[in-house]
């Protein structure tokens, strides 16, 4: 890593760094197509990103200085017009608002996501998409992300319901997949699961009350899983109309967290279709 | 519900409810035996666990006083030497130090949990058990009593470095299951496999380099499955001298999360067992 390129910042009010101040609060606002990375790992993931061919770009990155000697091989995957900023520990706390433990920021931008149609288009033949039908939770959506990914899913389609992935904290519950894995973000389930019931797939919804226990489907050549809110679930309509499946699980207890849930079913589908050598 | 239970409190600094002051400092401390109990899920638990012959006995409630109504069959559930205040939002704020969404608290108590050979004594001729090693995450810890009692497992054994699962967030996130399963935590993870392996456990450790896949084995009478941390995951020593299992996933990816993990291996080898219906 050439020294050189290092950016000390001392100011905490510097206008540089302006998107790095206050990034709790500012979580909140989310600002669209925008993002904070946080932590080494998704660092790595943004570095891939920024060098592949999809929507995401780095802008800046921002070090607590100490790191900066352990973090020259991901430095040096950032091209050198992305600006690589560095503090010590009182000026990252006082530009952040809070103490950041890792020292290890990045504000990376995307493109608007794809629409439905054109990523529905996209999907290989032998595909399995994972979709979210009003998932709020940011740990939820960052977990959706994590298992997708884990376990091979060619995208993830969530409804206008469900929350921004590209949140900070499921972002960082995501371990950086939201980077990696294709998303569509703007339609009514109704319109996502019509859309993918024209392209051919099998449509499963995953509920207590599913007919079919999920370790027993035969799932066929492309296939989406849906999954809803701990609380109210899935609607009636969607468990009505199309596959419903369950986990088995002890009686009379309150179902499983959604994103364990969404592991289990994804890897019981993903090993049924062979995806998973 | 009988209203001349309530115990109106208007003062934060009254000594009755001196338990729930501060709670989020208090709990860096973590009481031994004593807990606060968070929701309405987790106050049903509590509710069943102080009728039950266990070790968990619920010491007073404090509900804000808009809940109480929808809380009544609830709060009917605790003898009536179980004191129940109730406060306004500002006050119990203020005797909490945040601002609580749900308004719904408890302090429970719990005996010294049970050593580990008395309670694996205990477990039945054809018994499944959870190990947890390291897992010092709050949530973590919480997602495998969750994913435990979903799973029809019959204890968890904690080593010693895992952290307390009677930290307030551990019960949140656990669902109150905590207060249902038998666990022991005193031990080191040599000693809980030692035991387990002489009471004639068939011992299975979870790791991504595993030498079966957890969907391929035909699980023995007894089986322990035994959980590492995400970072550095079981010791060496564990992983040769018992089986381990992996979770067949896309390749070149960080680990799945801990609970999300255990919940697919739960899932696999309690079904495998016949434990699921």
């Amino acid at each position: 890593m050439d020294a050189g390129r290092l950016i000390e910042i001392t100011d905490p009010g510097d206008a540089r760094i302006a998107e790095f101040t206050s990034i709790r609060e500012r979580d909140l606002t989310g600002r669209q197509g925008q993002f904070i990375a946080e932590g080494t790992v998704v660092l790595s993931m943004l570095a891939k990103a920024h060098g592949g061919s999809g929507p995401v770009r780095a802008e800046k990155l921002l070090l607590l200085k100490n790191r900066v000697a352990g973090l020259s091989d991901v430095i040096d995957q950032f091209p050198a017009d992305v600006p690589v900023y560095v503090a010590e520990t009182a000026v990252l706390d006082a530009i952040a608002g809070f103490h950041l433990h890792r020292g290890v920021l990045a504000v990376g931008s995307r493109a608007a996501p794809p629409d439905l149609a054109s990523l529905v288009s996209q999907l290989p033949d032998n595909a399995l998409v994972l979709v979210g039908c009003g998932i709020s939770n940011h740990d939820n959506i960052g977990a959706l992300f994590r298992n997708a990914a884990g376990f091979t899913a060619d995208a993830v389609l969530l409804d206008e319901t469900c929350c921004d992935p590209l949140y900070r904290k499921a972002l960082r519950v995501s371990v950086g997949s939201v980077l990696a894995v294709p998303y569509a973000r703007k339609e009514s389930v109704e319109t996502v699961l019509g859309t993918l019931a024209e392209a051919g797939f099998e449509i499963w919804a995953l509920s207590p009350s599913g007919t079919v226990e999920i370790g027993g489907i035969k799932p066929g050549r492309r296939v989406a899983l849906v999954m809803g809110t701990e609380g109210e679930g899935l609607p009636a309509a969607i468990l009505e109309r199309f596959h419903s499946a369950r986990i088995a699980q002890a009686p009379g207890l309150d179902s499983l967290n959604v994103g364990t849930a969404s592991g289990i079913a994804l890897y019981a589908i993903a090993r049924a279709m062979g995806r998973l050598g």
